[in-house]
């Protein structure tokens, strides 16, 4: 059992605040120990231990927060500004690099604002796609994600198309891309969630999974060829569902996760449901990654009043994942 | 107070069996009268009683399940046929006709299957459009709808776009439509629903409600504006919302209701929220008008297994908007 690695997460945000909270949570359980990733300043004033090496973290878990230390600037709660975009993503570059050369169990990644990491240069749309390239290089057998699933009490939930337009979404979505993110979601909830045989069932894109046609041609055209495709291969995939009648605690029991095609679709359910507590998933890369399921949260950092439930639920995520891979 | 007009819904679906329910559940409670408008055979093996008109409903309501008489076929339960089109279509007429002649306080409709109806030339599609088709001549001052609203526990969301696929929900998606809709659920809020200055809030189209135009630019060319042109009107009502953290508990408090861009976007939430007692509303029409937010659920009609909560939720709001306008 080896730590996990914290990327900070922009500074001007909550991020150093619900890790601080999440800490004092968990630091009487040895089993989720972890290091942050910063610049120690941005913890002064609570107990930190600066340590050389991940494999120090679980010696002092208990009595300070391990911090991996990197240069940078420190930011100021609520005023993002881009000068603090290298030692954020230097944060990020160094959590995965931990995770590749097996010394941390899985990165949980604190939340970054795009529009202050892209006026520094940032080129990607988002978390999920950065922790993609730095590990496209990897030899690693299980990589053909990333496929972003949040988990939230029961549910989780896959998404085929994420960070795009609703019109390009429907655009994008293809029975190849159905195909491709659905078999990593089963792989992954056999091999990170211990489900044998997993059951997987798939929205359908319009109204009422389209009415046979009558309010849209997707589920005929695209997602029900692509369940068929999947079924062939041996997996238990249903035909294109009503988006809408299938979140509800009766129909959560049919399955074991949902893909659904677009953002809203999947994350309006996980957050009515728990907002404080779901977690975002990154399957499908060559490490373990999860997140908190919220934002920066600019407008109320600094006023101690940020809920660390998402991350304390990322990185016991985390733990269950990791634990279940080496299981196997 | 007059009592309700049923319509019958198909006879081959779950109907005939969640009346007899809600009459159960309801015939001790005067308020909530109704008379359904069906070929009696539709309820033999239970206490009816045939009356000529609905303002005997409430004399026999607490003995007898009040029934005015139409002629047509019976159906039979899970085997729906377009035999039974015509008396489906002139029990909704009835239903429609009572209420525009104020012998009704309201019209509370059964499920009905739109294939079956199309096979006997039905051309409307839906119960909401066929509705707004048999009110548009009426000479009433509060007709500009039809506006789909679902209300669950306190949540209540009206729909910009309902029942077209979501490729065409984002073509018809206009600043006009949205005014016109935020329209109707305002003066709605305050006449049906009793809410002073009532607060609507609008979901974005994209995620992230477009992320100032990085996720697609709907929100700042069409929604916000409409939101704008509300508040010169003296509304309270917000611009566009991120969809995914619009509906937990906490946010629900922020607002009266919820105007959404399309149908699964305000549906997931009322029903993963309240499966089983969600009513539909339909806002603007000339007369009130409730419903289960549940089809005709042919698979399991004559099972006795259907539960009538969302109809009896649905004759209660009935009920609750009727007082409302009296009281006005």
């Amino acid at each position: 059992m080896r730590p996990f690695a914290l990327s900070m997460g922009d500074p001007a945000g909550i991020g150093p605040e619900i890790t601080i909270k999440a800490w004092e949570a968990l630091r009487a359980s040895a089993e989720h120990a972890f290091a942050v990733v910063a610049p120690p300043a941005i913890f002064a004033g609570i107990p930190y231990s600066v340590i050389t090496n991940i494999t120090e973290a679980g010696a002092v878990f208990r009595d300070a927060l391990p911090i991996l230390s990197i240069d940078g600037a420190v930011g100021m709660a609520g005023h993002p500004t881009s000068e603090n975009a290298a030692a954020v993503i230097s944060s990020i570059e160094t959590a995965v690099a931990l995770c590749l050369s097996k010394q941390a169990d899985g990165v949980v990644t604190n939340p970054i604002a795009k529009h202050v990491l892209y006026e520094a240069g940032f080129q990607f749309p988002g978390h999920t796609e950065f922790l993609g390239h730095l590990s496209q290089d990897h030899d690693a057998p299980y990589a053909p994600g990333p496929v972003m699933m949040l988990a939230a009490q029961d549910l989780r939930v896959g998404l085929a198309t994420v960070h795009v337009s609703l019109k390009s979404a429907v655009t994008q979505l293809s029975t190849d891309r159905i195909i491709r993110t659905a078999r990593v979601m089963l792989g992954a909830l056999a091999l990170d969630f211990g489900v044998k045989n997993p059951r997987l069932a798939l929205t359908g894109l319009n109204p009422h999974a389209g009415e046979d046609g009558a309010l849209g041609r997707e589920e005929i055209e695209i997602i029900n060829p692509a369940a068929q495709a999947l079924r062939n291969e041996g997996f238990d995939v249903t035909d294109a569902q009503s988006a809408d009648t299938l979140f509800h605690a009766e129909a959560r029991r049919t399955y074991d996760a949902v893909l659904a095609m677009y953002h809203d679709q999947g994350l309006i359910p996980v957050k009515t449901l728990d907002f404080h507590g779901g977690v975002n998933i990154t399957l499908g890369l060559p490490f373990i990654r999860t997140s908190p399921d919220h934002g920066t949260a600019f407008g109320i950092a600094g006023q101690d009043i940020a809920r660390p439930d998402s991350l304390i639920a990322a990185i016991k995520k985390a733990r269950e994942i990791a634990d279940n891979r080496h299981a196997h």
